[in-house]
């Protein structure tokens, strides 16, 4: 089989953006729709984002919440009641006007019958919720009161890229009511830890815990965490967060329950979200210069088994020696459901068809032949190693391993993100150091920095406007710890810095 | 325990409209949100609708479609492309004009940076797939094209009814190409029959699977087949719609492909969706005067067990024993999957809980205090049957029976729909008993009528007028048959008629 020396061109060294557009391009994941900034998810992505949602919705419901779906609509007079909300969200918001199309004189036709109040497409769902919450909770009976809904909302976007910036996109929303301070952040830890477990249990991504800090909440926030995790290009990703409202939205709309003394208290809410942006998340973390790598637990197919005909003459016994290969595969359990798999004998030329799969990033590929028909072998390629390291290995053994390889693959995936990670974090005291990190990159970047820092508006600006760094969080970990601030020499927390998207 | 004659008040014979509203609000389906028109599901509707959904999108995919996701706006120009179609939906078109909200000198929000062309939410998504299959489809080799996506569409709706009609609603609408026009006719009658299926076999719903009169048709389709269910006021909702495109859609898209002969041909299209408007369809089937019945393959439990307990003293052994049930019923399968299953000790007084799960429609529930525990028995009450017929039955056999009890309540509710159907169908051969059919009705509706029409505008017009009836379908077992036409005496086919939804 002849190849070039890369399916992806540019690779990650040669040009990291270019190449993360072409890996979606080539594993035909999604592509940018003419309405500008919105993405169309082709099947290949969308099966991905299937599998994210079932694994994530279980553990929603898990922990206690039960599904709901609000409009996607909102009054204008909704989003103004919390005034840091509409200040964060109004340079993104798409606005409905009109509710009818006419055709004019010249024939064309344009937007008729005004509506009293503009609607907006909801960029997130805190005012439609909080003014729902209003009329659900009454008592400390009702509470605590804990939903989700999967949903598409949409965001204004000057600078879209695929999965990381759309101006649509699909996600979960979390929101919850609860009768005291302690109660909701507990919720919000608790809701941070469950998406911490599916980025590194289920999407091999590791992440950094923590808080953000105060210039980068959530517009109406008391308090925002987050999990960040390490793209190859060394920036940071933010890939999901859970919010500490205290009482901002419920005074905001009126939440209040009776407590069991009789006293009218207002609720003490949160809210949290991943989206789809955890799919360009999974491409940044795993994927190489032959295309998206998927770690097994969310692939759409486990294993594709490719029939390699010569002859004519051969077929019918090499295609019924992979059947039989095929009937002992599915009918295995991995994590709990029958293995994905997938028999590739259509008509397309054999490297094309191999290569698709490469692309796509199955996990396991395995090549047959007449050579392994007469052996009782199969040719298995594992897309978590090298394509050289395609290895001939008995059938029996395969059938009888194929889970134990699954299972290794997720875990390789996990580590090796995890080692890529410890090995471009540095800790860093003093300000010269600082800057040499951040100045000293290529391709733009360096990689995590854990400084003391005491947080103020002033530093912020200069950091990213000399640095293009900003700070992603208050590590978890190390949130006991203190140093003496980069900039004013205080004593400070230690926060995470990076290039981040 | 004492009770109201009915725990829906008014009957369905009193006001059948507001029982069905009355029911939505008594088992917290769903309730109309501030934007007009638009609906909230609650979480035990939005439960009914993800068991909707997983059988469904099961079934989508075993006929070998996949999911793709696509945006939610739409530019005007594309929804001018097809004349008919633009044309049914232009009056229902909820139009985005702006991108970014500001605040003015009065210190209100407004709309600002307005779009160069305004954007359309999609009201169904025929022209936004038609740009896109243009780009997707070159050769015969890409066809068929098998496409679906789970979505949210906005039909601006100025008389909204919860699950029926609402401004806002979730479907799911597959699109696809053929390379010839039997090809996508024989798509158009399978999807048909896969929501038929679903209706009958999984809402326990009975279907009369039809084409739609020319003037019934969707905008911009060659014909239109749709499922037609009978409600309890003898009403016709339809509950499912597929359309055989032709070369309408693949013309004004220019969705072309090369042929085996190197010719360049237009596709041959379809699409077919079904709502969260068969929620309405189950409801308005299947329940009665104390509230909601479901039917057990869909309802998001299957039995409730009520621990009735009188004495403190008595709790820990009726719970203890409780538990047991519990344990015995969720470790068994029904329909593939565990037996779901409620213990419901919470702390609200017993006949209030009772009742709570009779007008949310759970098939079964168990009543269990110190009798049953002492006789080793439980005391059932089946959904399907009244609630006066509640009984005492071994908890041994119950346990052994449960599946088999869920499977007898699943036909039960199909025959009971069935027979009704059947009873209040008939066979009309004249204009005069037609008029007399329609016009002796109780409540606004006599029944379904069978008769033969030769399908003119004209006398459409007429019966919409005198009776409020319209053409519902011409029935598939109809489809050789032929009679007289009412109106003009020529001959006809047989054409379903009833006042509808």
């Amino acid at each position: 089989m002849r190849r070039k020396k890369h399916a992806i061109s540019p690779t990650r060294q040669e040009n990291y953006p270019e190449w993360y557009q072409q890996v979606i391009n080539e594993a035909e994941l999604a592509e940018m729709a003419v309405v500008r900034g919105c993405m169309v998810i082709k099947p290949w992505g969308y099966a991905i984002w299937e599998q994210i949602q079932q694994t994530l919705n279980g553990m929603i419901k898990e922990t206690g919440h039960q599904n709901i779906y609000c409009p996607l609509l909102l009054p204008l007079s909704f989003l103004e009641r919390e005034a840091a909300h509409v200040k964060g969200f109004a340079k993104e918001c798409a606005v409905v006007t009109h509710h009818r199309l006419s055709t004019n004189a010249k024939g064309k036709l344009e937007p008729v019958a005004p509506l009293a109040e503009p609607l907006v497409i909801r960029p997130t769902s805190e005012a439609i919720i909080g003014e729902l919450f209003a009329k659900w909770v009454h008592s400390y009976r009702d509470l605590p009161l804990l939903v989700n809904q999967w949903a598409n909302v949409v965001r204004w976007e000057m600078r879209p890229r695929l999965f990381l910036r759309t101006t649509e996109f699909l996600w979960q929303e979390g929101h919850t009511v609860h009768a005291t301070a302690e109660d909701a952040m507990h919720e919000t830890k608790k809701m941070l830890d469950v998406y911490s477990k599916l980025a590194e249990n289920t999407l091999a991504i590791p992440v950094i815990n923590g808080e953000k800090t105060a210039t980068e909440r959530f517009p109406g926030a008391e308090n925002t965490y987050c999990i960040e995790a390490m793209m190859q290009d060394c920036k940071a990703l933010q890939v999901g967060t859970s919010h500490f409202l205290g009482q901002n939205f419920s005074k905001a709309f009126d939440i209040t329950f009776l407590n069991k003394d009789g006293n009218e208290i207002n609720g003490w809410m949160t809210s949290w979200g991943v989206s789809t942006r955890l799919i360009g998340g999974i491409i940044m973390t795993h994927s190489d210069d032959d295309g998206l790598v998927l770690p097994p637990k969310l692939s759409p197919l486990h294993v594709v088994i490719l029939p390699l005909i010569h002859h004519e003459a051969d077929k019918a016994r090499i295609l019924e020696y992979c059947e039989g290969i095929y009937k002992a595969l599915v009918a295995q359990h991995y994590q709990g459901e029958y293995i994905r798999v997938k028999l590739d004998d259509s008509d397309s030329r054999f490297g094309e068809k191999a290569w698709g799969w490469v692309k796509k990033g199955v996990p396991i590929r395995l090549e047959v032949g007449l050579q392994e028909l007469e052996t009782l072998s199969v040719f298995m390629g594992r897309r978590d190693y090298s394509y050289q390291k395609k290895k001939t290995i008995s059938k029996e053994i395969f059938i009888h391993s194929v889970v134990t390889f699954l299972s290794e693959i997720q875990q390789n995936l996990f580590l090796r993100a995890k080692q890529f990670q410890a090995k471009n974090t540095k800790f860093i005291k003093s300000k010269s150091d600082f800057y040499d990190y951040f100045q000293s990159d290529r391709n733009g970047t360096s990689g995590f920095a854990m400084s003391p820092w005491i947080g103020d508006l002033e530093s912020k600006n200069v950091i990213n406007q000399d640095l293009k760094v900003t700070a992603r969080c208050i590590p978890q970990d190390q949130v006991t710890e203190r140093g003496k601030c980069l900039f004013t020499g205080r004593k400070a927390p230690i926060v995470l810095f990076a290039k981040a998207y």
